[in-house]
């Protein structure tokens, strides 16, 4: 995994342009779309029941993204998830809020029980309930360290087939067997709402020209993140960051990601 | 339809503060939201069954966009649309995602059967599909040239009554008969989500003042495009023209429509 | 009711940062987290009916808005509401659109009714409405002065229980016996969607720290109003005073705080 295929893969998205399905949560959906264009794909937030599949299988990823969700929203996620499964299109998941409320920890369990997903990225917090560490509600923002989170992501990887990434200060992406760390990102993210919301709409613009889905995350979270650590060099605050979010990452070229990537073993 | 005009109806707008009833879609709420206020005109977001009548009923225009369409928003839109019908408000339609899957395509056509529109704007692809040539499902800010567009969007036009606006690098708008061509705007804007549905609440605000469907949606197109073109002179990126773009629009000025404003015979 | 006082609380929310729940509308949802990270605080969005309670129940404070409201919103407002009252925690209520349409003004007064409120924060339009003075239909931007407003304010506070402020170009707050005017915030913040959401955002987050309603309640407003202060000299217009308004809110400090804050008595 090196820095120079991480810059291949951006090339390739704004080559090819590839369709982003987000099924996502209201708060951040603007922030999201955006950067999945400043990327080069191209993203549609289709949610009612009736197309959710069809948009789902001419799609080039799909995303679930557990913010604000609702049953009704649930259901159409395993729709759309079931098409994505159907056609080999990759699912990457956002678990946001897991282990804060019983509903949301249950749904998040449902979609990886029914649905086979390539990755899934959340921050520590909800990566650990997946993983059986009970957590305590907090803000679907709130990050911090866990102890053991990487025996905690690994086993998330060994039980549902997915590349598990836990973003943080420094990420852990694991497929149960090989683990990697990448030392990117700005304090400043956590500072803002909807930053892991957009990491993993990177991951999946990522997962859709990379079929290795570690190699996707990998890429995903370091153009983010490596956008990020740029655009908070330039910005006065949380509220210009998340407008330079997306300069920083319409900006972002092969040279800045070689010279910045900071992929490591873990 | 001079630039002299346009100013003027940009002053009237200002001093009328006219009621812009959108029902539309949670992506881009919040940015189309500033933009009608930014422009001097006061924005409405309602969408429960059980008020949109009354809102509507008292609206200087009222914007029906398909994004995130679900057949509840849709039901909710014919209720609103023939509310404003009866009263002789302005429908403008913003038809997001026509022809890319059969259920937004459904929708779009019952929404023009049942209701009669002030207006239609959408990109190319959108308008083409609802003049039966049928469309590849892309994202939908997905722009691009295509063949025959303006014999497509005056058919379309003759078909619902209503002027067809059809935007993109230049812009084509006609009323079936009379056709014009707007050559403002900047390519920055096909890398923000939401430059679309910006637009049509511009037209939404100029048909709120002026009765001549053509002559509003010239005006409000030409705002919104020379606004931009101004804030992407100033922006560093997506990002940060998508924040510029509400100072530019509340910053316009007659002498600066005049000079640049390109209104064209097409 | 010292400026020090507020500036203290302000490290309060900072040290503590609690847990806000907003059971919110979907136009400025995303601008109302960002605000509220800025502040220190931790937000959550939930709204599904099967988690609301248990969120409340962990909340440092509950915000209901009705902007977007439908009837399975409000249901799930009330649920939410009662599981907070129950537990002591307060609840701030934003009577987005109370006056504009019989099914909003009906709705705020079951809230109202049904739900012990901390505090009310609305514009002088809405206030005045559930004082009983029937309101026009009007954008939920809309502010402008109203005679007679403080007589209003303060039925709404004796009839409700809650503190009410009535916020525009100056705030009017009271508990139905003390009065106070806040000559804070800047005439810019008419020109944006949701700085009224982002003020009742703020009040929320000095609730969660401080149990006075009265004392809360000024605290937040004068946090937001003198960062908007800030944040308006330096922005270019509304669209990147959005932008700037996190980013004056995350640098808030005590000495611009007891430097600028104007609270006068009514």
């Amino acid at each position: 995994m090196t820095s120079a295929r991480v810059g291949d893969l951006l090339a390739l998205v704004r080559d090819r342009r590839p369709l982003i399905h987000h099924i996502t949560n209201f708060v951040t959906a603007g922030d999201v779309a955006n950067i999945t264009l400043a990327l080069g794909a191209s993203p549609v937030m289709a949610r009612a029941p009736e197309e959710v599949e069809e948009v789902a299988a001419h799609a080039g990823a799909l995303v679930l993204n557990t913010g604000t969700l609702t049953s009704e929203v649930g259901t159409v996620m395993l729709r759309a998830g079931r098409a994505a499964n159907a056609r080999g299109i990759p699912v990457v998941l956002d678990p946001v809020g897991a282990g804060g409320t019983a509903f949301r920890t249950t749904w998040v369990r449902r979609l990886l029980g029914e649905l086979r997903c390539a990755c899934i990225r959340g921050n520590a917090g909800e990566i650990a309930a997946l993983g059986g560490r009970p957590g305590a509600l907090r803000g679907v923002d709130a990050a911090g360290a866990i102890a053991g989170i990487g025996d905690l992501a690994r086993r998330v990887a060994r039980e549902t087939g997915a590349v598990v990434a836990a973003t943080g200060s420094e990420d852990l992406v694991t497929d149960g067997v090989t683990s990697l760390r990448i030392a990117n990102g700005h304090p400043l993210l956590g500072r803002i709402t909807g930053s892991g919301c957009m990491a993993t709409a990177a991951v999946a613009a990522a997962s859709a020209v990379e079929p290795d889905p570690l190699t996707a995350t990998v890429a995903g979270l370091v153009w983010f993140e490596v956008a990020a650590e740029r655009a908070a060099e330039r910005a006065g605050g949380p509220g210009t960051l998340r407008a330079m979010l997306a300069d920083a990452v319409a900006a972002l070229d092969r040279a800045t990601i070689e010279d910045r990537a900071r992929i490591l073993s873990a």
